[in-house]
């Protein structure tokens, strides 16, 4: 089975403006050539740029429980599929909603024919996330969040046990491991325990070569 | 004097995506043709195709106190500039920010060379945003935005109030009227009361025809 | 078996100040006489005053997903449980928190010993809160708060599939229906559908005659 | 002139129900005893309890810009007067709140009969508090709370740029010097430099002898 790589642009310099576009360059080269499905989420104000660009899926970083209006400032879904996304996370430690938001949320990206990643932080979080029947639930133990130190060596039955407790809900929604991962070796080990994939962020957007990281990441 | 008009896109489906940018043109034409500044504040997704395609200035609506990191799913600043925004709306009444907030986005655009608007609801709170030395102070009586009723008209102590306080604290704040702006007396009266310009959404945005409704505005 | 009812004083004029110890009096005499299990959830501010003067139970309508420290203005639960509070409601529509602070929130009563009540507004959101393990998940249509039109009578369907997905996920977690109760009959519907309770506001707090709009109530 | 203490107690442990009470009682004896100013902000839960006990001011530390109705959780500042608070602290760095929301929480507090004590970050936040009419202004540089450094000696500069600005824009606002008090000498230079008090936690809260941390800070 193959891996999904999802790749969070958050706001580092790195992975913003031109800088953002070029990482997406990257992120889709490897793509093409290596046959791995990556994802990559960058800001809302680079997705269009980005969407034109490249043929990688496009997701938002978040967006708000909001309909056509008068929501100045706010992030309607609508928009960003309008520029290109075809998914977004939710609910990502670094920006968390609430209850009915995630669940009005996930709905939302169905009606839009979007994908769904909601973010959680434990196994109770990620069963209750599961309930909301998204694609994807990634599970990010916030203690790991840009350690460098991958939850799936470092506390492996989060993992089982978050994998465990989705599938007892529902066959569909899949397990995505978050925190820490930057190595061939953390995607196995997070493989081997039952995810379909990882969520992460500085492992390469920070590195210093960022398309030799990333390579290293997908030579599973 | 020639008056400033700030056309504020909200999330209104008449201002998302290919509307977004349709309106954007009309805006950029008509302001080519008569000469009035038009400014216009899109949403996040939609400013790098705006900004890449229209001359008048382009504004976003909202951003966050934040700086290159890990900030998932929030506005930076950096990010907006990137797609070629030159200003931001800032506390808008549907996106109030608190008092640190605004004073550290103000400060934020000035050395980002951005223009700021800072949305006030009473001449108290306009006082107050004046001594954070933005470019300008938009005041909107909440019960008024929305309302086809002009401030100018239904209340204008509070314009020439505002425009008292805040020449007070700063010769160089503008004040900008908002709330219920639709016509071109609507300007007028704004302008007589002593601000430079007026902020408005709906009344363009939102009309069966909008080149008409922002052609009528201008022509004061 | 006996239903619970659960009497939130929300900020109601009628439950602030005396306005609520003689609320929680009229709550305490027709318990004490009927036998019927009624919890109160008055303000923060009103905690202390009530829980020394009635011997029903006195929950909490909020708390903060904080420890001890530097937290100005935040609710503390160590604070509630030292001034009388054996629960607290969370989650509520009027006061929604993230998921991840539900989660951390129903932990942290449990250790102190005290009950947990989540707040939930259709069947998935139920099953999700049902995963975090609370003692009772209340479940209220948002369109019916307030609305004078008991969910158990206008949407039969949502308590008996909120009760078959929170059996589903746990024997121990109790179903409340809120929203719309304030009859006899209300709560007899409710029970019937496999609910264990009811919470309500208005219908009570807001009545011309509390204590005889309380005693119709539980008359059932 | 008489400097004024307000001692703000936070969510801190040795400031939590039993030892809320205790430290109040020591706050209050002291006051007596010498005369000095003293304010005390405990939490929401524990006013009524402290209020009924003690003669100094009981303040709360935040409350919420809503009016009586439906709004469970959050905090009506009736509910506050009615367990005897006579004032409140808003906008702590802590707990920051919008501009509106400040407008409209100091214009509150002036129509129950109670004290507003506007908490800002620097020279020109504290202008603009100011222009909102509040009783005091409190500076504290968010770097120096909680640090045992006091700003009225490492930052000697922001008091006396806020005292300045706040005379310009009001006579009748007077101005709290806050972030890292904790000696006579600190008040003392703070009163020097224009200040009429001076707002502390930790340094009279977190002391081993909160008794003697207290006799020696007024000790002036």
């Amino acid at each position: 089975m193959e891996p999904l790589i999802v790749i969070n642009f958050k706001t580092y310099e790195q992975a913003t403006g031109e800088n953002a576009l070029n990482l997406a360059r990257i992120c889709d080269a490897a793509a093409k050539e290596t046959g791995v499905n990556i994802i990559i989420a960058p800001q809302h104000a680079d997705i269009y740029r980005i969407a034109s660009e490249v043929s990688i899926p496009v997701f938002a970083q978040h967006f708000d429980n909001i309909k056509y209006g008068s929501n100045t400032g706010h992030i309607l879904p609508e928009s960003l599929k309008a520029a290109g996304a075809v998914g977004s996370l939710l609910n990502h430690s670094e920006n968390r909603i609430n209850l009915a938001s995630i669940e009005a949320c996930v709905k939302k990206l169905e009606s839009l024919g979007m994908a769904s990643i909601v973010c959680t932080n434990n196994v109770a979080t990620t069963m209750a996330a599961a309930a909301l029947d998204p694609d994807y639930v990634a599970i990010e133990p916030p203690e790991l969040i840009g350690s460098g130190i991958s939850v799936s060596q470092a506390q492996p039955d989060i993992i089982t046990g978050s994998v465990k407790v989705v599938k007892k809900i529902s066959k569909e929604v899949e397990v995505l491991c978050g925190a820490g991962v930057s190595t061939a070796d953390d995607v196995k080990s997070a493989m081997e325990l039952g995810a379909e994939g990882v969520l992460l962020a500085s492992g390469v957007v920070c590195a210093k070569d960022q398309d030799k990281a990333l390579r290293d990441l997908i030579n599973f």
